[in-house]
């Protein structure tokens, strides 16, 4: 899969959606679509379309179109959805407890493995039937038991401090909740879910119509 | 305010984190930045921050830098987080729970009035001193008070229908967590939080470092 490597991140941005879209159409038994009609649900212009999936296959014919399911694989296994990821939650206060609720990531083989947190009120307890240990013991297991991502939940001022854990022992993704930029290696994948930001972003848009 | 009409999605994406450093360096008593210094620690170049901070005023001067509460004032401005917003939270699960708890929101000028769900257990409890309210309610209830930001919590199937009953009855920004995309006028302004849209990208970064 050489052409994946060509892959920009804007495109990468865009493939979850058409993960969804597809998924949707394999589930109304969809089997083929043109870039046109595809461009008319997902709202990407037929030759921005076109030009994205082209990134990593030859999968369109001209007067034919995209073969739904072919397609749908092949993004599968682009976004690594292939294979299971076994994940971390640590802290486990209002934003960690929603995620580890959240069954549907398990669905597509994030598998939650344990979680972590500094309150010794909420050590012992179960979310899911995982239980949450205290964080002093994130080290230790970590060394016994290989985590590939760390959902870190935690407060802005330990944020880089757990995260450096994390990544001393092994963990290659980072799935960052806390409003802070982490530093962390070119190796590392760290993705952000600023709400805040997203939030800010929503009432500079209302600011402006005004 | 003129130049405000003027400034890109892109820049108003990058805003947010412009007000979160910004908020920093008043917390540490900074007077005064450069493009340099502040590029050091937020990330984008000194000639990004010097064009984006153009696009709303002439604050930066020549050998001197930006004055850094001036900024941030005029950022707080553009952000529209000199006013108070009414949100409503519409479905009371695991994020919408998470959500109505975070009291970080409030402070930015966020003031959640009511939470709406549609299941009998939650309808009555409290969170945060606010009651979770039937959603047979929803209309009745915006009617008689204004709601500008309805944050969207609610399954898939329900998304666009409930988006629908809050902008017919007056809501300006949709804060969607819900993963779909939802189809609104052109004066009514979206933000998505495509939770495991993040949760892919992620994957796909992993996936593409093996």
């Amino acid at each position: 899969m050489d052409k994946k490597k060509n892959i920009s991140m804007a495109v990468i941005k865009r493939l979850p959606k058409y993960h969804r879209y597809l998924g949707d159409l394999m589930k109304n038994d969809v089997d083929r679509i043109s870039s046109k009609e595809l461009s008319e649900t997902i709202g990407f212009t037929a030759s921005q379309i076109r030009q994205d999936l082209n990134c990593f296959g030859d999968f369109g014919q001209q007067g034919y179109g995209y073969n739904v399911s072919e397609l749908y694989s092949q993004i599968r296994s682009i976004l690594g959805l292939t294979k299971v990821y076994n994940t971390a939650i640590i802290g486990a206060g209002n934003i960690g407890q929603a995620l580890a609720n959240y069954t549907r990531f398990e669905k597509l083989g994030f598998k939650l493995k344990i979680i972590f947190d500094i309150n010794p009120k909420l050590v012992g307890i179960r979310i899911q039937d995982i239980e949450i240990k205290d964080i002093d013991y994130l080290t230790d297991y970590l060394k016994q038991n290989p985590i590939d991502i760390g959902i870190l939940c935690v407060p802005n001022n330990s944020a880089q401090k757990v995260c450096d854990i994390l990544i001393k022992n092994g963990v290659r993704g980072i799935w960052n909740f806390a409003p802070v930029d982490l530093v962390v290696p070119k190796d590392i994948k760290v993705e952000n879910v600023h709400l805040s930001d997203s939030l800010l972003t929503l009432s500079c848009l209302l600011n402006d119509i005004e």
